[in-house]
């Protein structure tokens, strides 16, 4: 439970190699879910979905984490993820409180961010943080391991106050990619699911933390193919196409959405993250070319099938008028709600009040 | 539920050709209300006030609301406004959640305000917002009777998530309105209520959204005179007067305080709203002329029986030892906390809960 | 109940002629607190400790002030006050909210802090607060009775909204000295609790609030002894030596951490309180002197028994080393967590609900 590596010598490893410290103490890397714990993800965020719809349903889950506290440290903006494990906490009886701004709290009186985490797990009994340092939850985790406070579980056992990334840096969003696997297989459950298909990601996927967390659970699928539609400057990175290679998922490049759209199963398309430009000038947007734009015309050459997704925000990479068309295909808001179900669902997990939702909610 | 209008032709709709569209699964406009609103508004808060005075009460209100999420959309500076629907809402029994800074939401991601309310509409049950454009409140319920979610009211019927003003650009605050008429009428209940009186509204009325808000509601009123009492470059709006002129109100203007004083029933103070001037230096503000400020002497000469009112911040335009005075007829203060009761009314009636809670306060 | 001075007359007070207005209303001052008090305090957060192990405690804690609204009002920065009043209340069932700058509430529009905090005490059944100035939480206690609004406790009686200051100014920070108190009982209890006993104070202060709060407790302990190890520009103000010479508290200076250890039981380390400091230059921090700096090597050179506090956050002035040992000495992560406990203690007896909470932990 307590990580005996220095803090150095801990974020000095890879991340596969983080992955065995962390166990299911923790929501830090996509690598860090097999197949079984995808599915049983899904399978939680729907007992949720289905649960939360009655009076009953409701007040049982918000039963289930009551007296807990939660604190989530968002120190980026965010709109999506910050609302959706609120509504998610909330929704389990977790009572929540927020720290948004390092100059409203000790940061800004020169504390180290393990000092500040250290602190925070004197109050809270779990740390959802999103952080522009790549080392941050890492960082947060190790903190946690190393501290007196324990919380305690059903079971009896005691455990780290839980850290869960709701991204850190550039480089992860692994909750993201829950939600996003999960919206791909209730869009995709007509025709079999996600294993077989061919998913078509859009944008800008160098800087994309989706986009990237997303490609590092595909080995879990079987024969899932990817293709990169992505302007120079911003094709995928060396690291998730070796990891790819080196598990013998299928990739290619194109250099249009429209060279791809046609295979696809699903098009994820991404904005261009302009925020971690340094240069960018106040309030500009760099545009999307026209040849990763998505705009009506490409919903009729999408597959029948096909699902459409986005992370959101979006930007100018998608027509409004898209938006306006009542097309099942169309999944970018529902996804935004899975979200929430699939936050449900990892906090029960984390909890281990996971196979209790499932009971009751098999018996409704 | 749906508007089929294009966004930018609701838009263009004047605001009472915009009413037939809101119903009641909205709160945009004072020109919403009918007498029967009204009444019906003010009974509500008479009954959750007296509910909330004990226990059992209180905890019937807040099992009213339980498992409903309400989100505090405020990006301008509002302490009042902001508290008092928390409050309304905590009574209730409802979760929530804020978003008051844009700079860290996805908005800061050039994230459209159309998509900014369809995210924020995917998690929350109630938007309740202040926005500096006078659109803004008007863009949001367009945006969600077009959304695919949709809440479930007591009765079954699946409505879309409702959005309620707390203050849209420099023309309206209808929930001050709702509550500046409940201390109005109970201010007067002792001479009859509101019916046949006059109000003297005085200060800064061309960007009082204060006091156009309730102007609008003085038809719905029988024989009630309206004296302005404004400097010339803050006269109350033509739009205003044209209003009060088409519905048969009885208007006037005089140049100070004094010159209404005797005959008004109840006097409605504002101050003047420097927050709109591009060319204010930071921290300064522009003082109350002699003729519009308020000081123990005009307590002498205000009639017995009349109220005092102002929807405060207040500045110089009221003289500090008015505070300190013990007379009844100051009633600011009562107004404030009145607001909080409104709040908790009009959310009742949104979710159809308000029947359910005037039964309940009948019985005990 | 109201104070019949004018609000300049009660802030010229100094401040132990202010204690008798505030009686067991509010917490302003460590000063209000007797050796009895300090007993109860104690008494109570060990209650609540216990408590909160289980759930039905929990449950039972939730439930003594449900249908309270508390308001955080905390316009300095702050993380462990704010975060640890936040889960106290929320471990006693009130509902809260917070401001946390100003630039988003009314007083961005020139209201005066006696009006913010008027209105405040329309929608709120509590307040706690930080603020820069030193005369901040006496304003709003002044202003709290002299308000109409009252609550109304559990034996019927009517008292005004208490204020609770979470900090003011460079002066007090009268619940840090609670939890002070309360941490050094606890880690003195195997050698007879803190009569007697001597403790070294390191560091600043001069503008230490924390140090001042403590050391104005320490009349009400039998012969404890004060040492002051301070640079020469920030020594314990004159004050607080007066304050201690008037009751014969014996205290005396040092030049060195090093020449107090060896005859300390505890040891208070504090931080440069740079933040004070009006022309430093953002982000920079004031180096402390090597002699006041703790190390590895101070811990073998204290006392078997002793302990170790410090307020937090702290910065150079302790050796990072020293967080990793094992070492139950080093007690600053337990007195934070303490702080927790105790406010939950001082929140259930402002609301006089510590009788109920003592008696229902002593059957458990």
């Amino acid at each position: 439970m307590r990580i005996d590596l220095s803090l150095e010598d801990f974020l000095a490893l890879p991340d596969t190699e983080k992955v065995p410290y962390i166990g299911d103490r923790g929501i830090l890397y996509a690598q860090q879910f097999t197949r079984a714990d995808l599915d049983r993800y899904n399978q939680l965020a729907d007992a949720a979905r289905s649960l939360a719809r009655r009076p009953e349903g409701a007040s049982y889950l918000a039963s289930l984490l009551r007296h807990r506290m939660a604190l989530n440290f968002f120190v980026q903006p965010s709109s999506r993820t910050f609302m959706s494990f609120n509504a998610a906490e909330a929704m389990l009886g977790l009572n929540r409180m927020s720290v948004r701004d390092p100059a409203i709290s000790s940061m800004s009186k020169g504390e180290s961010l393990v000092d500040s985490i250290r602190t925070f797990i004197s109050y809270v009994d779990l740390i959802v943080m999103r952080h522009a340092d790549d080392d941050a939850a890492a960082t947060a985790f190790w903190t946690a391991t190393r501290a007196h406070r324990r919380i305690t579980l059903p079971d009896g056992s005691q455990v780290p106050v839980p850290i869960v990334s709701g991204g850190s840096g550039t480089t992860q969003h692994p909750t993201q990619a829950l939600l996003d696997v999960y919206t791909l297989e209730r869009s995709l459950r007509p025709v079999g699911g996600l294993d077989g298909k061919t998913l078509l990601l859009v944008g800008d996927l160098a800087r994309g933390r989706t986009t990237r967390s997303l490609a590092f659970l595909m080995p879990e699928f079987r024969d899932v193919r990817l293709i990169f539609a992505a302007p120079e400057q911003y094709r995928m990175g060396q690291d998730v196409r070796d990891f790819l290679d080196a598990r013998g998922v299928l990739w290619s490049e194109v250099d249009s959405l429209d060279a791809g759209i046609r295979e696809a199963d699903a098009i994820y398309l991404t904005r261009i993250q302009d925020e971690h430009d340094a240069d960018r000038s106040h309030g500009s947007h760099v545009r999307a070319e026209d040849r990763f734009r998505f705009t009506l015309d490409h919903l009729d050459r999408m597959r029948p099938h096909a699902a459409l997704l986005h992370p959101l925000p979006k930007r100018d990479e998608v027509d409004p008028a898209v938006d306006d068309v009542q097309d099942r295909r169309v999944a970018y808001w529902r996804q935004e709600r899975n979200g929430m179900w699939m936050r449900v669902a990892l906090l029960a997990r984390l909890f281990r009040v996971d196979q209790a939702l499932l009971d009751v909610a098999a018996t409704r």
